[in-house]
């Protein structure tokens, strides 16, 4: 079963997938995209994925209204790949023109969409928890916007990567922002503690799922700023997004997280998560 | 006489000049970019711009190390497309690989060639002097890496030009920075005040051009950070960049920079260039 590659209105093979050298997403990073997540051949939280996608184009005033046909593009291009599990990776641009740093009126959006296969994560990175690194928040202040501006939070993740760690998390002036590619939670004493999702944070899916699922438990969550002392002094830290759903993190640099084991409020989320999937999507526990 | 394309090793039509929808540079913005200017089939300062491409490489570890070949290449392309005068645009990007944020080693950078046939900028903006808005700097913190993290920049020039302005001049915590794409200089009582090339601002090869023509001069240079009011209350302002070299900036969102003329010390320095260009290149004056 192969990858899919959809690109302005056609499914075609990998070699034949491309865009203009002028296109806006390639010069300029003038674009943005959603990773979607399908089990057993539903898309989770398509309609959230969907909402977020177009406040992340209106807020750069790119014109774009197809999101029906977009919904269904993407159950076509899951059903052509033949997944039950995959993800899908949706990109719009603001289309191809002559290089300026002023668009033209009246662009066409470039639309893009690819089909994955899920990557299996190693059990071992949710049984005994994942190592992260703290890295300087060095974006730009929109990151509420799900942009191509991604060139700092690849040099997080590939410093994380050399450091034998899942994540980096960021932190600007003392605070912890989120990380290089998911939010990130603080448990102290049952309280559950995240940054707040104004405009210098990604406003993830998973993280609002984590958030509903602390809800209907009675707990109560605080969404406020914390620093980087109140992330290391932690009961438990975990991340979110949509390829790790909930991972506890047992390490920061050379730092065990408390006792170094995933939480009990982390490992319930994870099986919440667990079960709220499988209610959705019909299939037996593992 | 065609503009040209060169993608990877071959020079191509516009519609064969393609890249994949997995190159890094479309999906995360991972790579960087030069723009270069020939006059009289000379390229100016080529050897500067290549230097700033490999500090770029060197500052986000694309390892390419081909840069005469890419002196020859661009040469090469300006000399196929028969113009006398252009912008040659080179971007490098990280290459081609399966979405992940942090890269497999071993890439295969992107290279891309384009040459425009320079525009002619309308003669006013230089004789009166042109119009720029003031912005906040919401790039991110490397901005000394010409990177094609420009989605900021584009808002910032996309709102000047919808108020009839030719730049953004951004200002982070009160400091004036640069602008969306050129270099922003202060004149007050005969002392030139630019900001001071560290990592928030492009080390622009027209600010160090005009650097070293104040210094021909015997004139004393500040490159130390100054504040919106001291923009505000200059005598002069003008902005540098590969395409306008030395421009005027006469107003300031609704306010005249001074009485509203283009200053001594700027019209001086455009001058200055002119005669340095044509001395370098062995055109007569106008």
């Amino acid at each position: 079963m192969p990858d899919i590659y959809y690109v302005n209105g056609r499914f075609t093979d990998p070699e034949n997938a491309v865009v203009s050298v002028e296109d806006r997403g390639f010069l300029f990073g003038d674009g943005v995209y959603e990773v979607l997540r399908a089990y057993g051949r539903h898309i989770f939280r398509i309609d959230e994925h969907l909402d977020r996608l177009s406040r992340s184009l209106n807020a750069i005033n790119i014109n774009f209204l197809a999101f029906s046909e977009l919904k269904n593009l993407s159950y076509e291009a899951l059903k052509r790949s033949g997944y039950d599990d995959a993800l899908i990776y949706i990109q719009i641009t603001r289309g191809v023109a002559k290089r300026s740093h002023v668009p033209p009126k009246d662009m066409h959006p470039t639309v893009v969409i690819i089909v994955y296969k899920t990557p299996v994560l190693p059990v071992d990175l949710f049984i005994k928890g994942a190592k992260a690194i703290l890295y300087p928040d060095i974006r730009w202040s929109k990151c509420y916007i799900k942009s191509l501006q991604l060139l700092p939070n690849t040099l997080a993740l590939s410093q994380a990567s050399a450091e034998s760690s899942i994540e980096a998390i960021m932190h600007r002036n003392g605070i912890v922002t989120e990380c290089g590619s998911s939010n990130v939670f603080i448990v102290k004493d049952k309280q559950v503690k995240t940054h707040p999702a104004d405009e210098t944070i990604l406003h993830g899916v998973s993280r609002k799922t984590v958030l509903e699922i602390l809800q209907n438990q009675g707990m109560t969550v605080s969404e406020n700023e914390f620093t980087i002392e109140e992330l290391l002094e932690s009961d438990e830290v975990f991340i979110t997004n949509t390829l790790v759903e909930v991972m506890p993190i047992t390490q920061i640099d050379d730092k065990p997280v408390s006792d170094g084991n995933p939480g009990q409020i982390t490992l319930m989320l994870m099986e919440e998560w667990t079960n709220q999937r499988d209610v959705l999507f019909g299939r037996s526990k593992a």
